[in-house]
C-alpha cells in the first residue's frame, strides 16, 4: 500500500529558539511566571516559528462548509438551507467570523465543499461541490473514499495558500447544519465512548432532541462499526466534507510548519482524527477554547489540550479561535517588547 | 456625622438600552446564545453606557503605586526598592502594562502615592507622596485617617480625569511590594476568614514564606480587630495607599457612570471594600480574570463575580484586566456589526 501524503513527516520544533525564548522570559521585568499561561504560549510559539521573538501578524481563516445527509433524521434545530445562506453571509461580512476577521485583520477564505442544493456561484466563495452534501450516515457511508481524499486535499490546498502568503497562524472554521452529529459519531468511535456522553444540543436541541440524536448516533455506530478498522474509514463512514477538509488542513499545517489554532467541538474532533492519522501533527495545534457542547471537554482531554478560553461558545465558524487570537498576539508582544531587568535597572529577586 | 463623598448615589443602569440590546442579540445571524458570555457582556455594557450598541474605544489605565511598611516583617520575595524602579519602568514603556496600554491604544496614568524612599521627580508620573510608604500594619495602623481620605480622593480624581476625556472603560492597576499582605489582611477582615485561606505566595514566596506571612496577618488582625468597626477603619488599619486609591476610583466610577474592569487579587479586594462602602457600586464592576493568588477566587465569590479569563496570572499592574479588553471589545463589535437574520436573508430557527 502506498503512503498517503499526510503520513509524511511533520516539521520538527526549534529547540534552540525555545531555549532562547525561555531564557528571555526569565529576564523580563516581572516576577518569574507571573504572566501565567502567556509565558508558556510565547515560548511554544518561539519553538514553532523558530524565532526567539515570535509574531502573529498574518492570520489566515478558512471556513469549510458542507451539508449533512443525516439531517434527514431530524438531528438539527435549524433547516439545512442555512448552510448555503450562511456562505453568503460569510462573504458579505454579516457573520460573526466575518466581523472577527475584519477586526483581526485576517485573510478570510470561504470554501463550499457541497451543499444539499448546489448554490449559484457566490463571489468570494470557492465552490468545490464535492457532492450534494454527504449521504445519511444513519443509513450508509457518509461519503466515498474518493470524496474523502478530495476534501483532505482541499484542506491541504487552503493551508498551502495560507503558507504562500506568509501566514503565521492558521484557523479552520466550519459551517454545516447537522455537523455536531457527524462529529460526535466520529468522536465516539475514536474514543470508544457511548454517544450519550458526547452528543449535545448543537445549535439548540432540547433534551428530547438530544436523546433522539443519541439514538441516531448509536444506530449509525452499530451499522458501520464492522467496516471501521482505521481512522480514515471512520472519516468516510461517519464524517463530513468540512470535517475531512479540516483534518487535511491540520495535517498539512504540521508538515509545512504553520501553527494552528483549533476552534470548537467539530474542529477538535478533526484535530483528534488528524493526530490519529499522523501523531506528529499534535505539536502544531494550539487550542482556543472549551465550548458549551458537552463532548468538547472529553475530546480536548483526549488530545491533552488545555484551551485558553471558556466562554460557553457554541457557534463554530472558527469564531472561538478568532476570539483567542488577541491573547496569543499579546503574549507575543509582551514577550518581544517588555524590558529586561538589566535594560530597566530593576532589581531582580534575590537568589 | 456628615456623609462622605463616596456615599452619594451611583448612576442607575439604563434598562431601555438593555432591553434593546437583548432584542438585537436575538436577531443576529447565529443560534441564540451561541456566543455565550459575550452576549451577556454586550447587553451589560449596553445598560451601563445607555446605548443599544456599546463601544469600548476609549480606555483609561491608572496605575496606583505605594510602598508598605509591613515589608519589614519579611513578607515579600522582592526588595522594596522595586516599587520605585517599576514606576520608572511604567513610564519608560518596559513594563507589561506599558506594552499592553500601547497595544490597546489606552491612556496610561502613573500615580506615585508614596514610596519608602521618596523618588526624584519622574516625568510622566504624578507624585502625590502621601507618605513614605504605609507604616507597618503588623505593629500599628497602616495609615492615618487623613492619608486614607487623600488616597480615596486621588482615585476619584483619576477617574474624573478619565471621564473628562470620554473614557468608556476604566482599569485600575497597582504596584507595591508587600501589597498582597495588606490585601489579604483586609480580605480576611471583610470576609471573616482565617489568613491561611487567603494569604498566598504573592510575587513568589515559598511555602515557608507563605506560612510566615499567614502568621504576620494573624497577629495584625489580633492587634487591630478591637478598633475595626467599619470598612473605612479596616482600610486605615490594614490597607495600603494604592488600595485606598483603587477603592476611591471604583466608587467614583459608579457615581459618574463609567464601567470598570477589575484586575487581580488586590484590585478585587479594593472592589469588595468599595462595594461594602457603597453597594450600588457593584453594578459598574466587570471582572477580568481569576488569578493565581489563592485568595482571589474567594474574594470573587464574595462579589458574585465570574471573571472572563483564568490564565494563572499574578503580576498586577492592571495587566490581567488589560488582557481581557480585546474580548470586551470584540463582544461589542460582534453585537454592533453582525447582520440580523432579516438583513442577511438567513432562515431563523423554526418556532
Amino acid at each position: 500500500m502506498s503512503l498517503h501524503w499526510w503520513q509524511g513527516p511533520c516539521q520538527p520544533l526549534d529547540h534552540v529558539a525555545r531555549a532562547k525564548a525561555e531564557a528571555r522570559q526569565q529576564q523580563l521585568t516581572k516576577p518569574a511566571g507571573s504572566l501565567g499561561r502567556l509565558e508558556a504560549l510565547a515560548i511554544q510559539l518561539a519553538a514553532l516559528q523558530g524565532s526567539e521573538r515570535p509574531r502573529l501578524d498574518r492570520l489566515w481563516i478558512a471556513i469549510f462548509a458542507g451539508d449533512h445527509g443525516v439531517v434527514a433524521e431530524g438531528v438539527s434545530a435549524y433547516p439545512q438551507a442555512v448552510t448555503g445562506q450562511m456562505l453568503s453571509n460569510f462573504v458579505h461580512g454579516g457573520a460573526a467570523i466575518s466581523v472577527l476577521a475584519g477586526e483581526l485583520d485576517a485573510a478570510l477564505e470561504v470554501i463550499d465543499l457541497g451543499t444539499a442544493v448546489p448554490l449559484e456561484t457566490l463571489p468570494g466563495v470557492r465552490h468545490l461541490q464535492v457532492g450534494a452534501g454527504t449521504r445519511n450516515l444513519a443509513r450508509e457511508p457518509a461519503m466515498t473514499n474518493a470524496q474523502a481524499l478530495i476534501c483532505l486535499q482541499a484542506g491541504c490546498d487552503s493551508l498551502l495558500r495560507a503558507r504562500a502568503v506568509g501566514c503565521e497562524l492558521f484557523i479552520g472554521g466550519e459551517m454545516g447544519i447537522g455537523n455536531t452529529t457527524a462529529a460526535a459519531a466520529l468522536a465516539c468511535w475514536l474514543l470508544d465512548c457511548p454517544p450519550a456522553e458526547l452528543a449535545g444540543p448543537g445549535t439548540g436541541l432540547d433534551a428530547a432532541g438530544v436523546a433522539h440524536k443519541v439514538r441516531v448516533i448509536e444506530a449509525a455506530l452499530a451499522l458501520h462499526r464492522p467496516q471501521l478498522g482505521a481512522p480514515l474509514q471512520a472519516l468516510v463512514h461517519l464524517g463530513g466534507f468540512e470535517i475531512a477538509a479540516l483534518v487535511g488542513a491540520y495535517l498539512a499545517a504540521a508538515q509545512q510548519g504553520v501553527a494552528v489554532l483549533v476552534d470548537g467541538f467539530i474542529c477538535s474532533v478533526a484535530a483528534l482524527l488528524a493526530v490519529r492519522l499522523n501523531p506528529g501533527c499534535r505539536d502544531w495545534l494550539l487550542f482556543a477554547h472549551r465550548g458549551a457542547e458537552p463532548g468538547h471537554a472529553r475530546v480536548l482531554q483526549a488530545l491533552d489540550a488545555e484551551p485558553l478560553l471558556e466562554l460557553g461558545l457554541r457557534l463554530g465558524e472558527g469564531s472561538g479561535a478568532a476570539l483567542a487570537v488577541p491573547l496569543l498576539r499579546l503574549a507575543c508582544t509582551l514577550h518581544g517588547q517588555m524590558a529586561t531587568f538589566a535594560e530597566a535597572a530593576v532589581a531582580e529577586r534575590p537568589a
